[in-house]
């Protein structure tokens, strides 16, 4: 593995799409105490049904901690891959790797400076330093190349592509102070342009309602294929999310990409509000520095947080009426993909969603 | 990877020979102070140039804890593929897998059970559950399903194969008190024959002189081919290593393989009697619970210790008078392979040599 000191536009890569074929993907075992109630044992069940409903459609390698091996390899069906990787914490999407490909097929990794969604500022734990290693270690162990970006921090999950030169990211995310608030928002787009292989940016204002990412554009919107975005979406006028929504189809209803077409917009609908229970929130051990679980807390809950898989769709189930209408919406939407729903509430407990805890490879 | 509760004998499987095709070559990246003198550097330059010198003929994975991650990437060529790996120490080809195989070309690993050579009757180290995980960790990371021994201690350097149902050993190591004492020498080569998918297995009596791993028999002989041995020998008659030479030599010009050869046995002179120094003491961490380094004490060192690699061989140069004469022999016993000789000192130091820091994976 060498650490190219160029950039992916330089070299003629560019992010593929998540639709497009992968080689297969990657999580990290969920374990602290302090983010995922009862010693992270739900959370291990919840992965654990995720890892087997993705490895139907392709590989998963499950990154493990020394200490967490062995109860791991206990749990997981051993067609799921177990290695050994240092983290702090489950969410591979955002301190993982982003995957560039060329058109000969070379894959490599961008390997993005993480601080945990804010650093000192506003991040969700300390230290982050483990976490900051995990995607230079899973290109290790593909044998991938991989860009750094010293001092450029950027999560995976803030960041969608739709393969043919559009990123789609949002505002309070991409520009919040514990990022890069030494770049502007021009600066930060070229940054994406070149670490991405991209020709546009697409910036909504917003994300999910009081989603601890500061908005992570996986939680609110996806790319369905080039030109289609399917949107996170409620009619509830009172819910703050409201706002939210409708301010976000405007801008993509008004938006072309970059290959200059119109986007098509297909709404997917909210659950109602999740919060977080007493008992939920008393399994959670209280360390400084760490972001609380309170009970009543408002969790981000939404349905677009989905894994499209080579041939498949993982969803969340989220324990709502809306998880019938999200399938149906899926299935309308991806007609050749089978759509599998995993419950994810204790997922959710954690931060996150299907998503957050994936990373495609391509092929 | 499963974990099969089987036999490699039952399930057709064989242990091949060094000497046969390799898909590549695994090792671990040395750290400990208190086996390795000035905080392993020393140590870290001789596994560099090991790695590189194997790097030429086929591919090498350094297994690399946490801590020395970011350290070991930096010192290591881009070819060589680093995984993260907890550990105890270096020694791979001990704690790490015997690679069984079928004659489908599938590849299977047997996880012995490890304690350091000893446990806590005279191993070497305490305590020793990180290496005893790393078996299994290297067959997850190349998705081979696993043979476990539980209750029956092993280390990969204490055995050799010919391929065809020879199976090499020393009396000296595996009826040690700290190994296997509730077994026989019956049961034990029982335990070699149905895990090796082995026929025979031929008994040396001892080791290296003052071969801190009770003398394992990959510092003593090797298998050059099926039939052709190569022996470590002195002519100094007062050398306490000379009586177990011609003892050695005794047993193995007596005996047939399992295919029922008369055995040939080309001898390979050892240096002169290898002894650390007090700089060399000096820089060795002390720990209670860890064999110390004391000045004057004799190294077993030997250069039937090599690595046999794809069309190559990696041998241990020993600053000796004997490095041409090794050099020599190797050549005319490997006469279709390039003879490669490293610095080996500091591995040296650390209690072992190339081979003991090496497992081939075949292919």
């Amino acid at each position: 593995m060498k650490i190219i000191d160029s950039s992916p536009k330089k070299d003629g890569f560019r992010m593929p799409g998540e639709f497009e074929p992968h080689a297969g993907c990657w999580m990290i075992w969920p374990e602290r105490p302090d983010n995922w109630r009862l010693g992270a044992k739900p959370a291990q069940d919840a992965f654990v049904e995720v890892a087997k409903a993705i490895s139907q459609f392709e590989p998963v390698t499950m990154c493990v901690s020394a200490r967490q091996y062995d109860n791991a390899l206990h749990l997981l069906s051993p067609d799921i891959r177990v290695v050994e990787m240092s983290n702090d914490d489950s969410w591979v999407r955002d301190c993982g790797p982003t995957f560039v490909i060329n058109d000969k097929g070379v894959v490599r990794g961008v390997d993005w400076e993480f601080n945990a969604w804010g650093g000192l500022v506003d991040g969700l734990y300390f230290p982050w330093d483990q976490d900051d290693k995990v995607a230079r270690k899973i290109c290790g162990i593909e044998h991938k190349d991989v860009y750094r970006t010293p001092g450029f921090i950027l999560e995976g999950g803030s960041i969608h592509s739709d393969g043919e030169g559009t990123i789609f990211t949002t505002e309070e995310c991409l520009l919040s102070e514990g990022r890069n608030p030494h770049l502007s928002k021009a600066e930060i787009e070229d940054m994406l342009k070149e670490y991405l292989g991209a020709g546009k940016v697409i910036w909504l204002k917003r994300g999910i309602y009081n989603d601890e990412t500061n908005g992570h554009v996986d939680n609110i919107m996806c790319v369905v294929k080039p030109g289609v975005i399917m949107l996170a979406w409620t009619e509830d006028k009172n819910d703050p999310q409201y706002d939210i929504c409708v301010e976000s189809l405007k801008i993509l209803e008004n938006e072309t990409d970059f290959k200059g077409r119109k986007l098509e917009v297909v709404k997917l609908m909210l659950p109602k509000p999740v919060l977080i229970t007493e008992e939920e929130s008393g399994g959670v051990d209280s360390i400084e520095g760490t972001l609380p679980r309170m009970e009543g807390d408002r969790l981000s809950a939404s349905y677009v947080n989905f894994y499209i898989a080579n041939g498949g769709i993982v969803f969340p189930l989220l324990g709502d009426p809306n998880d019938t209408l999200a399938e149906d919406a899926l299935k309308q939407a991806f007609p050749d993909r089978k759509i599998v729903g995993v419950p994810a509430r204790e997922i959710l407990l954690g931060g996150g969603n299907i998503h957050c805890i994936t990373q495609q490879q391509p092929k």
